[in-house]
């Protein structure tokens, strides 16, 4: 960059609100995508202070056809937040403050910045919850929102689109629009909201959202119900929920992957017998509620062949068992080349689950899977080491190849099933060479033919989701 | 149109299928919007039997330059099926199959033309239900995802675009794009689907659509809980949502409207005294769950200032009391001139109903209001006549030019509340005048570009939402 340019992002964003040198520009050059090799160094990092200096940022850009990549908590899975070459990285971290909490219409509104957590924890203080939740609560609001980040509750309360009701975006030419507002209902016009929802910032910069809220359930009850098989764990989810019974979250997990989890925490998994295991989050306005609904859950599971019902007494023990889930991933991490993301009709579970371990046998890496049982999202983790009982072991031989041929496998399977590539991560830039086979050319061509109408000079996160003129090979570091 | 396109629309859609005499086009001139003065008649109506003829219509359409407006049940409320000048109806009044009703994955796929009533009956009778419920089960299937039609449970269950998992729409140039499918869960690319929810047929033609079902709640129980003002009524929804008891429905009624709709049917709403009340629908999956549920609805009731607690006794009861509070829009509209569907933050429901009564008062015409108190979306019926105890009186002097004043009233209020002016019927023709003072310009310059870019013709259903070239007076019959 000239220092002509470099001054006159300075004068947008203030002094210390810069970044240019490597070392500080290294952080903001990946985002948490297991491989690590999805990486490319920003020209600049501006962290505009408010949505004026968004609009100033993306002008400076568009005005000189710079290409700008908007970024969150960089919890991200599909590199959506790596810089383009030559680009800037617009950081929202500092737009980070709760404008409103409105306890008599049950909504919340942030600033795009404002980490999930602590709008997790805002939402509580005021009897409040927010339903979708994403496994990182580093994650930001905005990206959330840009991301269409989802989570294990998504069969009960529905994924974020539901309960995002407001934002605040600036568009490729720097002017913002004020989508929505703190309404459950609206038919007023495109939907425009729902359209920058999962665009990855390539459509436009959210700078705030706002939310709508449920009342805090009084009662949770978290339950370990182990079977010999994913098959008996799945036809059980369904016969569950024909009885009309939806738990908040449904949650399988092989016991092989679970395991590292354990090794990682030292913490023990309830449930020992069988090859999987189905975790229930039950929620309600009271306690007799949730008991009549946990009971109704331990009846389908033991006619369905679970092997046991564990029910976790206290919150600590219930903590200990989502812990020792959400953790999955991070165990795996240190071995892993890809998280993958399919979402599937939920009845294509097993058969899909069967066609991984098929792969894994086939080219001799592991696949441990998890996912959420009752909307059909599976987690297969493809791993560059071996494991045993839990243990991550030496490198295999060949793993890039193998995880290529795995990953074409998993995608055929998942759309030959009629499910999607990505369920909730995203495309970003480590699926977008597989969108097309799994959604369909005209498909892309629409979704093209939107990016060049919102954005004709091409500056918003180029390259993601798809490219304009071609496919491009994701950088690696 | 000239003998040579006749010959070919005939062509495509098979002799009895292209109505081209006045007589037979009657029906195809309007919707169901209040006033019926908005009307106007096609130069022909097409009835395809299938999404190849959809295309092959459109396509016909595209190469001439001839303007094709899509037509559901035809029980919109505002006018967005009405045809454009010169222009054809496309009626999907022949895709009437429903296509599979899968059991395990809680989805049905219907062809666009299939009436809600039937796709409801179809539910049920594998023991599902979907719970979007537009007032009129006459409305298609593809028209209550085209117009994002709303209905009564939407704080429990969301809308349309929660329930909505897949569709089949062929675009401007005559090609079909399959989206979605039969999946809770998508970030796999822009959301084409929910961009198409509530566009009007302005963006593409629905010949499919797939929805996500729930299991059929196995116990439904109706409350009337009357009160002397609609403030308390509404404080006392607030109350109830904050202990986390989320009804079904929570439907608020103006007493002075449900005489109306009581004198039509000769039946007699439960609750006499006060000036309004609140309707609850409780559902849950067994007997105790919803009696425990109508309790703590009584209790929180009584102790907000209810004048009376009613529980409707058996089913034939139940479907009374909702036949009285469905017909109100039918009792009125003899006499109406519009029905307003403004959408607002719930807790400004009290304070904008205030105001549509001084309105009444400043304008002397009657302005009966009922709506949805749990999700702020308030329907004001404008009449033309006067209304005594529930009967219909003489025309009003002067109507015409009160009703613009009293519109032009509503909306500035809702505005100012923060609401808009479409919660579920949409925007169409009556209300594609009002719709930059409500999104603002740059939001409907952005609709625009999304038009420009998805039907560069303008050949589908133009003039509806907005005009592409500055406004246009809606035709009157």
């Amino acid at each position: 960059m000239s220092q002509g340019w470099i001054d006159d992002l300075r004068a947008i964003v203030g002094e210390g609100s810069l970044l240019l040198e490597p070392s500080d520009l290294e952080p903001y050059s990946r985002d948490e995508t297991a491989s690590g090799v999805v990486a490319r160094l920003p020209a600049a990092v501006a962290k505009p202070a408010s949505e004026a200096q968004v609009a100033e940022v993306v002008r400076f850009c568009a005005d000189r056809g710079i290409p700008v990549t908007a970024r969150g908590g960089g919890t991200g899975l599909a590199g959506a937040c790596v810089p383009s070459p030559g680009g800037i990285v617009l950081s929202l971290e500092r737009l980070d403050r709760i404008l409103w909490i409105d306890v008599h219409n049950h909504t919340i509104t942030v600033q795009a910045g404002v980490p999930m957590g602590a709008l997790f924890a805002e939402a509580k203080k005021a009897g409040l919850f927010f339903p979708p939740h994403p496994g990182d609560e580093g994650a930001f609001a905005g990206g959330v929102v840009a991301t269409n980040a989802g989570g294990a509750r998504a069969v009960k309360y529905g994924t974020v689109k539901r309960f995002l009701t407001g934002m605040r975006v600036v568009l490729a030419d720097g002017t913002a629009l004020d989508l929505g507002g703190r309404l459950l209902k609206s038919s007023t016009g495109y939907h425009l909201m729902d359209l920058m929802i999962g665009s990855e910032g390539t459509l436009g910069i959210i700078t705030q959202v706002t939310f709508s809220l449920l009342a805090n359930p009084a009662c949770l009850r978290t339950l370990v119900v182990p079977f010999e098989t994913i098959d008996q764990a799945t036809a059980a989810v369904e016969q569950l929920l024909n009885r009309g019974i939806t738990p908040c979250a449904v949650e399988f997990v092989e016991h092989a992957a679970i395991r590292c989890s354990e090794r990682l925490l030292a913490k023990t998994w309830p449930a020992r017998g069988g090859n999987a295991s189905l975790m229930f989050i039950l929620d309600g306005s009271d306690e007799e509620e949730v008991m009549g609904a946990a009971a109704s859950v331990a009846s389908v599971m033991e006619a369905n062949g679970a092997l046991d019902v564990l029910v976790a007494e206290g919150e600590a023990k219930q903590a200990e068992i989502l812990e020792i889930r959400s953790m999955i991933y991070e165990a795996l991490r240190p071995g892993a080349v890809e998280l993958f993301d399919v979402s599937l009709p939920r009845s294509e579970i097993p058969d899909h689950v069967r066609r991984v371990h098929e792969l894994e046998r086939e080219h001799g890496i592991p696949l441990p899977t998890y996912g959420h049982a009752a909307d059909g999202n599976v987690h297969t983790q493809s791993m560059r080491v071996s494991i045993d009982d839990g243990v991550l072991g030496g490198e295999i031989k060949g793993w890039e190849e193998k995880h290529e041929r795995v990953r074409a496998g998993i995608y055929a399977d998942a759309i030959a099933r009629g499910g999607v590539i990505s369920g909730e991560h995203g495309i970003g830039l480590v699926k977008k060479d597989f969108l097309a086979m799994n959604v369909g050319e005209r498909a892309v061509r629409v979704m093209k033919a939107i990016k060049r109408a919102l954005d004709p000079k091409g500056i918003l996160n180029p390259g993601k989701i798809f490219d304009l003129d071609g496919p491009v090979t994701p950088p690696r570091a």
